[in-house]
């Protein structure tokens, strides 16, 4: 199911969600906590959703899509962004079944260009190799000022337009920016900033 | 020892943390995590710091004063607020005492105009008549607005600045509107919004 076109009534004070997780003690810890911000455009936190996923798990894509459309927020919500394509270290997210379960457009923002190469031979390694695919089903990531994107469910252009719409204080969108320092902070007791 | 006056040079973009306790079950949970987000001004979320407190307990000024000093923003904090006096139920906090440690000024801010009797009267019969002395010294809740104001540390005036300057959305300051969020968020899955 393909909803391009969803965004393009898109109002400065458009909701959004944005995940991140929480660092984790590899080894050590079996969960981590998945936090999820409400904005309305780049500026007004609304809300904040969370969850746990299982370490090198494959929960999060349920989930994640759980906690979005149980959310008193979901009938207003116009996109999903997500902070890279895995929580809690190889637990990846499936954009394309995200997409079909919420029935909202996916823009997984990326910081870095993957070393796609590395990433999938430590796949291979530990036993993951299935997982391969949830990567290569999410396309190829396109750059963004300076940024990359992929996206499920609305076009690249739209996947654009929220990006800028939301990125009112550096070139990362505050939910996601919002999301990382209260996943961090909440579960290190001081976040640590990125962008 | 008393800052009057350590606001007066008080800028748009001044850092203030927040404080706000998350909700706990009564009789189960023996500590609640307690969540400060330092802003920029009203708008601009710039970190998180976060501790747990004993419910009812005694170290909610110590637990907090902690993590203000020790957090890279404490150079820059010009101001703590709180949402009410207490965390974690009875967990008063001292805020002479909060001051004094944080040389910070405190600004309680107040929802609705409590009921001394009633919380006194509380407080005496589960046996920690010693408390009422915390919430005496705090002195009078003054109206700022729509709701009231109690503060140590500085002039009255200084406090209702520093409450209208961070206060872009509600009539609550924006770091206690999202400690409030985060909180509730990470701990119950979805955050309620009181303001």
């Amino acid at each position: 199911m393909i909803f391009v076109g969803i965004l393009t009534n898109l109002k400065k004070e458009a909701r959004v969600v944005g995940f991140d997780d929480a660092p984790f003690r590899k080894g050590i810890d079996h969960e981590t906590l998945v936090v999820g911000t409400i904005y309305r455009g780049g500026q007004f936190m609304d809300g904040v959703i969370s969850t746990h996923v299982k370490v090198d798990g494959h929960d999060a894509t349920r989930k994640i899509s759980e906690i979005v459309v149980r959310t008193k927020f979901y009938p207003q919500l116009q996109a999903i962004l997500l902070d890279g394509i895995a929580v809690g270290g190889f637990n990846v997210i499936d954009i394309w079944q995200l997409h079909e379960k919420t029935k909202l457009p996916i823009i997984v923002v990326i910081r870095d260009y993957p070393d796609y190469e590395k990433i999938e031979a430590a796949l291979v390694k530990i036993g993951m190799r299935s997982k391969i695919n949830l990567l290569r089903k999410a396309g190829e990531p396109e750059p963004v000022d300076e940024i990359f994107i992929q996206c499920a469910g609305c076009s690249q252009q739209e996947a654009d337009k929220i990006v800028r719409l939301t990125s009112t204080h550096s070139h990362i969108p505050e939910p996601l920016r919002a999301a990382h320092l209260i996943a961090g902070g909440v579960t290190r007791g001081e976040s640590k900033g990125r962008a």
